[in-house]
């Protein structure tokens, strides 16, 4: 018998549909967890206990029947709570949003996980609209760190990525604007995969910044990110910007390893101002992947501060009813960011994003000759709770803005990368950002693969 | 001998190609008329004379050596100044882009006429920077209408406009943002196409509003409009936005007729507000079509109005710059519009570009039932020159701003729209537009051609 509590997603779908363990046991064990933890974590804003329950026992049934009940049978998943679960209240991490009726149908994301047999646990801590890298959320509390529990989990997806570190699921479900994904996948040390823009619907998720909005999976093993990502990416016209390249499925390219891809490290902008713990960890993912070559990012910091601008101009225009009638509603740290960028004049939004195609074309030349990039996910290991301030290369600055300084610059033009769990033996988990062109998300699972195989990246999980 | 004045670009190539008469006689006869009648239009801001005689001569040659000279052989034409001419500064209108380089190679457009056989004599008046409907321009004067001096051409491209109606040259180029080919096209009394957006390079074109602009052909016969079309439209990777969509030709679909095609006239707003005459040119056009039915186009009004908004946005950030250290050498009409673009916040933009994308879905439900649609393309028949206000219906109202009200709200989702000229004897000429779905330019042709062959529409030289 596996350990269930270790498993992932794939080894418990495995055992379900071999009729070595029921979906109601694994289920049930997972709810176990959930009220055995979560008052330590605070990563569930609620957790759909009944409807889970009913779930799991129609996966049975279907077993019992004869019946293919799907590639996740019986895996538990719970989703950032900006995602539609039908019948609940969506809300995105706010108290505003508790006065929206609730959701009528599922998610894109959240309806075909569970199509593929998958059992919706229910909905995860976020910062408020998503606008955060810590979690420390004044509606809902702060997310603790599995690793420690004093510690920011990383946001905006923190209970997503928390959820997942400490072992309630195996999987999960976040978004990522500016590296929400990325950041606290680092800070937790597990996997996480921001897509390519555009290839996975955002159907039936409460959008923060449209044009920079993606939507994307957690996991503790990379087979569990392509697997997932395979059952969500694809057209839909439901998201008007969702992509109708064809699906071609990441998973079965996992085992073709590296050979023949050209793997270099990120320089410049994106081997400073970090601790050196981080530039540590992406030499030992270099040192692993044969990736010598290093290449310059052009104009890294513009592309980080015109994310910045489109960022607060496009969230702040979706909240701006709100922010005129009931400012006190928000979470104070969320409030003033949407309030300055509804004062932001069109020509310098309009300046970012001409800049941006700018920076979208010089990165599509320089992947005519590399297929990688390798960089850190965060300036540094999860910062304490309330945290203010950090200090790196002996320069003091504020915490919380400046997390994303290497997730920002890349999800700016929608590049799809997988950030992959190093853990320091005695310290926090660190993260590297495995980086490609745009639809090449088979090549940075094929490297994600390559080096849990390699076992230099691994997810354990943290036991709280 | 056929009539060289009267002539169509169509009609004058097949002379040349058949040896009735030389290229060279041709542009000369032009290069007369230019000599003798704008000294009263005021249509050109300079007569490549030289060079149009090489170019005609180089005609000839290949013609003499039996080679194909392309379907516009020997053809005059001219572009308004906002479009690259190799070796000419590139005005658009303004005094500031005299300080600029030459440009280095010919527009897209440019290029594809000359490369048909077409001869270019020179570039053409225009509102500064496009913004305006009037071409009474500060720095190089008004254009005047040859229908009646002491009246506008229209504008924004009005130099095009009268130049193809006074028969200075059969064929012009222009550009349309938010009316500037439809609405010179309909006081000039001739045929003026905005194709769909993104269908015809602007590659070598000064932009005024990225998102909005097309460029497209103004002749005096369909089948002119047709074969110019067929040569410009296509991909062009230096336009970002210029559609894949692969070339059709409709030139040889001109014959086919209106048979089967569901045509309607806009109701509501496109019914109100105007001149009674020109709902009876609609009417007019209307019957001739057989079309019965009315449609509503829902939320016209809004459409408009985020055309305007998007339209000084755009406008304003690209000459933020100029606006800020010489805002005295922009025409005073244009400066006040921009700078109070710049003032704009980028929430009201948002706010436009999201209502733009529920209008264009609302239209092309509706364009489910029908195929074409009309619609008046002016208020009222050309102003006066100098005319600040107008009086419809009883209310007096600026004159300038109001005489895109029926060509914004169309242009603002890139419909490919035919003006056609309906001439009402003893008065100013008006224009109705035909307007079809996206890459529809066929349809509104094929309807042209019928209304032209019915003898309903028509383009005779006004004499000066």
């Amino acid at each position: 018998m596996f350990d269930l509590f270790d498993a992932d997603a794939t080894a418990i779908a495995a055992a379900v549909r071999a009729k070595k363990i029921t979906a109601e046991t694994v289920v049930t064990a997972a709810l176990t967890q959930i009220d055995a933890l979560d008052g330590k974590l605070n990563t569930f804003t609620n957790v759909l206990r009944e409807r889970a329950l009913q779930d799991a026992a129609a996966v049975d049934r279907a077993i019992a029947a004869g019946q293919d009940p799907g590639p996740l049978a019986g895996v538990p998943f719970a989703v950032k709570n900006l995602l539609d679960i039908a019948g609940v209240v969506t809300l995105a991490g706010s108290k505003i949003n508790r006065d929206n009726p609730p959701a009528s149908t599922d998610a894109a994301t959240v309806a075909a996980l569970r199509k593929a047999g998958a059992v919706l646990l229910g909905g995860l801590n976020m910062d408020e609209y998503a606008y955060g890298f810590v979690t420390e959320n004044s509606h809902y509390g702060a997310t603790h760190n599995p690793h420690d529990l004093s510690r920011v989990a990383g946001g905006s997806s923190g209970g997503s990525a928390a959820a997942v570190a400490g072992g309630l699921v195996p999987l999960a479900l976040g978004s990522d604007t500016n590296g929400s994904i990325r950041v606290p996948a680092a800070f937790c040390g597990i996997f996480g995969l921001k897509p390519t823009y555009g290839r996975v619907s955002r159907a039936g998720s409460a959008l923060f910044c449209a044009s920079l909005d993606h939507i994307g999976p957690f996991a503790r093993s990379v087979r569990d990110i392509a697997l997932s990502f395979d059952l969500m990416h694809g057209p839909d016209s439901r998201d008007p910007v969702c992509s109708p390249r064809p699906p071609e499925p990441t998973l079965p390219q996992l085992g073709q390893g590296i050979d023949g891809l050209r793997i270099a490290v990120a320089d410049g902008y994106f081997a400073t101002g970090g601790q050196p713990e981080v530039f540590a960890a992406v030499e030992t993912v270099a040192q692993a992947l044969g990736a010598t070559k290093r290449v310059l990012l052009p104009e890294a910091h513009r592309a980080r501060a015109a994310a910045y601008l489109i960022t607060t101009c496009e969230g702040s225009n979706l909240h701006l009813p709100n922010l005129k009638t009931r400012p006190h509603d928000f979470d104070p740290a969320t409030r003033d960011r949407f309030l300055s960028g509804a004062l932001i004049p069109t020509s310098w939004y309009l300046q970012a994003q001409r800049f941006r195609r700018w920076y979208g074309d010089r990165l599509a030349e320089l992947f005519q000759h590399v297929d990688l990039i390798l960089a850190p996910s965060t300036p540094c290991a999860a910062p304490l709770i309330g945290q203010e301030t950090m200090t790196i290369g002996g320069q003091e600055m504020l915490t919380r803005p400046n997390l994303g300084l290497y997730t920002q610059p890349l999800s700016f033009i929608g590049l799809p990368i997988l950030s992959v769990p190093v853990q320091q033996s005695g310290g926090l988990p660190l993260g590297v950002q495995i980086i490609a062109a745009p639809y090449n998300e088979s090549l940075v699972l094929r490297a994600g693969a390559f080096l849990e195989q390699a076992g230099v990246v691994a997810a354990p999980v943290a036991r709280v």
